[in-house]
């Protein structure tokens, strides 16, 4: 597999998104947390590069989409800059070397840094995981194969509001050509 | 309805995608063909923009998504252009004044002129429709959201390989926002 570069994308597993009663959580996120650590553990320890791509929206709400404006001004904000429910949850902070990449749409690839980046390092392959399997995971991953690269999904590192929704994704993603696989599946390769 | 300006985009209804046994035929694509046709006069009747947004593939493959390039290739080509395969079917053809925009990835808003002919022309609303959800269908709509257009799919005017795949791209597509309703529902809001 040496001429194989992998890189690792998890996705926006910030505070506000994963804890337990936080203002736009994703139910199934907090237990993925264990799994993805592993994850980023063995990407750690091959040396294999890390981006923390993640969700910012300013606190006036003039960066979110309009479908989400309302209820963000409304009823709750959440991953605004400099608050704690925007900070990626304890466990799965990034380590010097590791990329942080601030996002406000759905796709990790819409006006950011990140396909400069991964040409720039090489990288040939994707390992995406993160949360939520229906939005930003799945518009990252449609994105990543239009841009050409091959993408494999740790599925039980990426998680949905309920594993009816999961399953549905991963049809899809896998009628596309996505390598959706576990982690222990994926750990076999190497 | 005065301040709002609707554009019609009807995707991927091409020979080689609709039409029973065709080399990449979305098996829910035919019968909806009738239904596009009444939502299409309907945007003619009013002069309201339509635009056709399609598929192509060079014949060498050089263009296509490199997990459809072993298929394409080895087994099947299809929306090769100046091929019958590639023509929008038989009623759907687009008239004076109505605009064709080529994509060959998933979103119509990947490398195309898409977003600048909407904001030229000030479509504030968009109605999209066609084949096929999970993959064009889905991946467009994603992108208008996040550039800003709220969207109307018309449910019954778009497509999928079976019904459980559309529906569950309908849950998703309501989850972030999108007014996912029947042509006769959007035609009673006139």
């Amino acid at each position: 597999m040496s001429d194989k570069k992998y890189a690792l994308i998890i996705i926006d597993m910030q505070n506000d998104f994963v804890l337990p009663g936080s203002p736009a959580c994703v139910a199934g996120a907090y237990t993925t947390i264990p799994c993805i650590k592993r994850l980023l553990g063995f990407f750690r320890t091959n040396r294999f590069p890390v981006f923390h791509v993640i969700r910012e929206y300013r606190a006036d709400g003039s960066d979110i989409e309009f479908t989400r404006l309302h209820g963000f001004l409304n009823n709750k904000q959440y991953v605004v800059p400099g608050t704690k429910g925007c900070d990626i949850v304890d466990g799965l902070s990034p380590v010097e070397g590791e990329y942080r990449i601030i996002k406000n749409r759905f796709s990790g690839f819409i006006n950011t840094e990140l396909d400069f980046m991964l040409r720039r390092i090489g990288a040939t392959h994707l390992v995406i995981c993160g949360t939520q399997y229906p939005n930003c995971v799945r518009a990252t991953i449609f994105d990543a194969i239009s841009y050409g690269y091959p993408v494999i999904n740790i599925t039980d590192a990426t998680s949905a509001q309920t594993s009816q929704i999961a399953d549905a994704n991963i049809i899809d993603l896998k009628n596309i050509g996505v390598d959706c696989i576990s982690l222990d599946e994926f750990l076999n390769l190497f």
